[in-house]
């Protein structure tokens, strides 16, 4: 199963309503589950290099079908997956990355979103994947 | 002069019609003056190795400011500009390509569409480009 | 639907048992829809450069749903998808990489085999994605 | 002295069986002393991100002709090899790439194994290792 476009666009639309109403402006990017890209935006104003960040939370999260922010505390250093970022072309491994499930829980794509802080991304996402079943 | 997220998806979804009213499924690609991207959808069933063909033509286009069909007879063997698609990560140099104006005629972007053949690539480029203004 | 780690060993088992009987020695790659890796081999004495030509040519399969081979005549100077190959980091647009389908026709993978001549390395490709169904 | 596909496909056999028996999905990668991929299987389900960790932790293997796990120490901030992890395209220094070694103790070939936490990963490389002799 994977995310169609019309999931991936109204996941965009709830999270770009989301960073509104939070006062951010934000890149967000939807893959499916073997992280091709599905659509992007990113809103007027939004940092030009949160652009490629957005891909690689929304990968990051496909590729390990798991949120970005599970893999934060594992690749401090001394921790098990320390530098981990140097695989797959580059990962992100910090809040922002959210996989996206059907309502039989299988993941069916990930959002990625960057452009304030981790905290306002993850959010944001949340509110993107959240609309999608 | 840029590009709005509003006006990229405006031409996203022209270029979606246009690409349904011919049959085909499109990768579509909307980058800002500065090759940056804007917006991009995949539409169900299209190919996943024309999304980086949509992004590449939309980038050619917007980094020298011309349609990517008006590059084709120079990059032949023998011609001026042989082998330039080995520059900036790769160029893609056959229609598909559109810059994006204003009504002051000034390029505020560019929309790469990859999919079908290259006239039907080329035609849901124009058809997305025509209208933002 | 997706090819199964067991249905590529057999493609692969295959492809080897056909290279052998042509005396070759070939690298084959068998991917998933998303272009993902899901087996590899490398004959004992294959050349090492086709390694990376043997992915390719799966990976191109599958990014455009057809063999290879239907890209060679399209991709040569002043035809129309001329130096396509600098997209997606690099495709092969010669004969060897082989869609891979199910009963139903529908394309579950593709297999990729680069190591003697592009006649040769096509008809090991065919054996392989022969025996998946 | 070479590694043999037949004894690569032993490995990757013997990592199977050890992965399915600890109750993991993994992708398992086998290379020869040049860092040249010999063979390589995807499990059904092992993490998409994992392929080119298993690449890389084999690669890093053969490459340094020591087991991962023996660089993580080495690399953590204000130790030696620091960041070493952005030489040769990319490195992985954690747990789970281990060299092959004949009955001479010569360095065959190197098996990168990921899919599970690193000491999962560790367990079943040195039981495909094991098998090679």
């Amino acid at each position: 199963m994977n995310i169609t476009l019309a999931q991936a666009e109204a996941a965009i639309a709830a999270a770009k309503i989301k960073a509104a109403e939070i006062n951010t402006k934000m890149d967000i990017c939807v893959v499916d589950p073997g992280s091709n890209l599905v659509a992007f935006a990113r809103m007027d104003g939004a940092w030009l290099g949160s652009v490629d960040i957005s891909f690689k939370k929304a990968k990051t999260a496909a590729w390990f079908t798991m949120d970005t922010a599970a893999l934060s505390a594992l690749v401090q250093p001394g921790q098990p997956l320390y530098n981990i970022e140097h695989s797959n072309g580059g990962l992100i491994t910090f809040p922002g990355g959210v996989v996206i499930k059907n309502t039989e829980g299988e993941v069916i794509g990930a959002i990625g979103v960057s452009g304030s802080t981790v905290e306002d991304d993850y959010k944001v996402a949340v509110a993107g994947a959240a609309v999608v079943q």
